[in-house]
C-alpha cells in the first residue's frame, strides 16, 4: 500500500483491517521524529539515524528509502514470521520500496492510494499541522512523481469517501484471494472429491 | 460467472446484485423447461427450439452452447444496451459461451463457482428436485468437465458457506473497477489537479 503522506493510508487500513482475517500490519522503521498519539513498535518503530543504518547494513530490511529526508523501511524478520505463518502481510512501504518487493517477492499485490487531487492532498497535510511549509512542499513534490508512476500499481484507490476507499481496499485482499492463480492441484482436486 | 447447474450461482447474484450500484443482471435465453416461480424475462426468455434457433440465425446472440439437450445464449441487444449506458452486465454462460464472450470482450472478468466437492454439488441438485436422475448424472459430467478448466478463470468462488461466496463476488467487482489498467488519462489528470 502506498501513496502520498497525508492522503489517508492509515486511516483506510487501520479502519479495514479488523474485518479481515489472515491479515497482518508488518509495521514500518523509520527514524522520523514520534508524533504526539504513536506508539513506538505499533505505528512504527522509531529509530536514530545510526541505528536505521545499522539495520541496512545488517540486511535487516526487505526494502528501505529516503523520503524528505528520513529513512523509512520494512523490518524483513517481521515480515517472513507472518507469510510463513500464512498470513498475508499489509506492507506500507514509499515508491521505491514498494518496487523493491514487488521484485522480490511477485506475488505482492500493489495498491496506491490516490488523492481526489492535489488541492485536497494540500489542504489535508495543512491540517494536519504536524509538517512545516517547506516540508509539504517536499511531500507534494514527492506526491506528484508517486502519481506519475500509478500504472505500475495493480490498483489504485481514490481516498475522497473513507467509506468507499475502505470497501475498496477490503475488496481487494478478499478478490486476490480467490484468484484462480492462487488455487493449488488440492484445490481442485478438492472440488471433484465424489465422497 | 460460470459454474455448474446447482452449485449456487443464482443464489449468490441475487445476493450481491442489490447492494452494488451500476451492475445489471443481463437474462439469458433458454430452451429449458420453465420451473415453477420462474418468470419469463427475469429469470430467462424462454424460447421453444425453433425460435431460439431464429435467434441464432439472426446472430441476436453474443453467445450460444447447447448444454444437457437444451440451448442457453445471452441475447446481444441487451448486453450492449447495459456497456453502452456505463453499467457492468453480469452474465452467467455455461464455459463454451464464456470463453466466446472473453473472446469478444477481452476486458470482461470470468468469475467460476466452484463446488466444496461433486458430491455436495450431487446433494444439492438431488435436493432441487427439478431433474431426473439421468439430468443429474448428466449435469454431473459436465461440471467435471468445467471444473477441468478452471484455470482459465481469473477468479473461483468456492460456494461452501453462501455469505463468504456473496462478499467474495461482491470483492471481485469492486476491485476489479479499481484496476489501474481501468484508469483513464483524465482521472490521472484529475489526481494532479491544482485547484
Amino acid at each position: 500500500m502506498t501513496g502520498a503522506s497525508g492522503v489517508g493510508k492509515d486511516t483506510i487500513w487501520q479502519a479495514a483491517l479488523p474485518g479481515i482475517p489472515n491479515l497482518s500490519y508488518a509495521v514500518s522503521a523509520t527514524t522520523r521524529a514520534q508524533r504526539p498519539g504513536e506508539i513506538n513498535g505499533r505505528h512504527y518503530y522509531f529509530y536514530q539515524r545510526e541505528a536505521f543504518q545499522q539495520l541496512i547494513a545488517e540486511e535487516a530490511l526487505v526494502e528501505f528509502a529516503e523520503y524528505a529526508g528520513d529513512y523509512y523501511g520494512t523490518p524483513r524478520q517481521q515480515l517472513e514470521a507472518m507469510l510463513t505463518s500464512g498470513r498475508d502481510a499489509l506492507v506500507k512501504p514509499e515508491l521505491i520500496g514498494a518496487r523493491e518487493i514487488k521484485r522480490r517477492l511477485p506475488e505482492a499485490v500493489m495498491i496506491f492510494i490516490a488523492p481526489p487531487s492535489m488541492a485536497e492532498l494540500e489542504r489535508r497535510l495543512k491540517g494536519r499541522g504536524t509538517d512545516s511549509p517547506a516540508r509539504i512542499a517536499q511531500r507534494l513534490a514527492r506526491a506528484r512523481e508517486e502519481i506519475a508512476a500509478v500504472r505500475e500499481f495493480e490498483y489504485v484507490i481514490v481516498n475522497d469517501v473513507l467509506e468507499t476507499a475502505v470497501r475498496d481496499f477490503c475488496s481487494i485482499i478478499y478478490a486476490e484471494r480467490v484468484r484462480s492463480k492462487r488455487l493449488t492441484a488440492t484445490d481442485i482436486a478438492r472440488f471433484l472429491r465424489e465422497t
